[in-house]
């Protein structure tokens, strides 16, 4: 059994009050040494609409300029982030809102101009991590609550990929305890029918992910999360679970291993 | 010597990034355990004008409905923390930033509605601050660096006056270590004649403060600041110093004992 376990949410709880409360309810249930990463959902968009900021998305994701930059700071860092630790405090659940600057937690670096120049968008990886203090506020029973902004350590904010710093903080963490990543996303986890969530798939190893793959079974938006997700176990994760943010304690989903 | 200094920046530091950079710098160069605690200046007062969402102020304190909190979250936990914490990393100071809700560092009592309804308003003294977690990061030489968004711990963000949190702040840390209040704000400290920075005064204690007060030398504004801060003293901080945000390492400023 993992030690510790690194949760990941997004825009399907993020973006709505009553599964985010429904999801909250669970969390912390969960037992053991956990951390919280969270997108940003739309709000972000519709707070950049309300000010007449374009939104640019390429292949995904967003470009951020230093209009929109301030934009994701604010409603990530500020309003998602402290509205997740205040509900998490109200069920007793001893929560700190994180992001990367914050006792230089997580560094990022800002990803290159070409061949796409994204702007203020940075890159995570276990490297950038300081687990040794995340370890600290884990062994004071504390629970971190990442928002995905990171920082470059010269004054920069960075915009970054919620999944990617997830899948770094657990990769960093695995480096000192046996670490658990888990997805939660919109669907029961990895389906053979798109459609069919009594298809799902539970266990999966990369023989078979290549399998299913070549068969074309797995479909292409699920491509990136799972290289993404078996790149982490590479890295020392122990598992990673894909499944519906309403499973989270019953683990009903996809575990890669 | 105290051993910790708290420092309150306001509006003329966090709204000009000229004045910010020259307080960070010298900020940073203050010996010590330190902890920062900021306004949010203007720009919550920007952002409300950009949304359509009609800011109101009595007696100097906005009134926070629930539109005018997310304002105030986003821009005082999210834009200007983040901006403040990023820019102390780069200049190799390990700050942190806090709301009251992250890692239930301090908590606030909603205001009652009457005889003014402020809406989502909170009140903050040394009991709510939670001084064992606050001394552990100091003693990790890390800088908390605090916004005035508080949390009533049942899941509920109150904006807070940053001068009462500040001092709410000191008076807390006092019980454990001495400690000196610092309020950086737009004038020399203390004058005689307002128009004159070459009035200043030095030193008051609360006789000198009665008898300037009583012969009319002390305005109307300053009344509030200074029964503030003299209550600090009462609380057990060691000295409150009121100085030019660019007098912070020269400790040019009033100084109340």
């Amino acid at each position: 059994m993992s030690s510790i376990k690194v949760v990941k949410i997004g825009g399907n709880v993020v973006d709505n009050p009553e599964a985010l409360d429904r999801f909250l309810d669970d969390f912390v249930k969960l037992p053991g040494k956990k951390i919280l990463v969270h997108g940003g959902g739309k709000e972000a968009t519709r707070l950049s609409t309300r000010l007449d900021i374009p939104t640019t998305m390429i292949e995904g994701k967003r470009v951020t300029d230093a209009a929109t930059l301030e934009v994701v700071a604010m409603v990530y860092a500020g309003l998602v982030n402290k509205r997740i630790v205040s509900k998490l405090q109200a069920r007793g659940c001893n929560a700190i809102g994180l992001t990367g600057a914050d006792a230089d937690v997580i560094e990022a670096v800002r990803r290159p101009a070409a061949p796409i120049d994204y702007g203020y968008v940075g890159d995570v990886d276990a490297a950038g991590v300081n687990s040794t203090f995340i370890s600290g506020l884990l062994d004071e029973c504390m629970v971190p609550v990442f928002c995905a902004i990171m920082h470059n350590g010269e004054g920069t904010l960075l915009n970054c990929n919620a999944d990617s710093v997830a899948r770094a903080v657990a990769t960093g963490m695995a480096m000192v305890e046996g670490t658990a990543l888990i997805y939660c996303f919109e669907k029961e986890g990895v389906l053979r029918n798109v459609d069919d969530p009594s298809s799902l798939i539970y266990e999966m190893d990369r023989d078979y992910y290549r399998e299913l793959r070549d068969e074309g079974i797995i479909n292409k938006g699920m491509i990136p999360k799972l290289d993404n997700a078996f790149s982490a176990i590479d890295k020392g994760v122990d598992s990673v679970t894909i499944c519906h943010s309403d499973n989270l304690l019953t683990c009903h989903g996809t575990t890669l291993r």
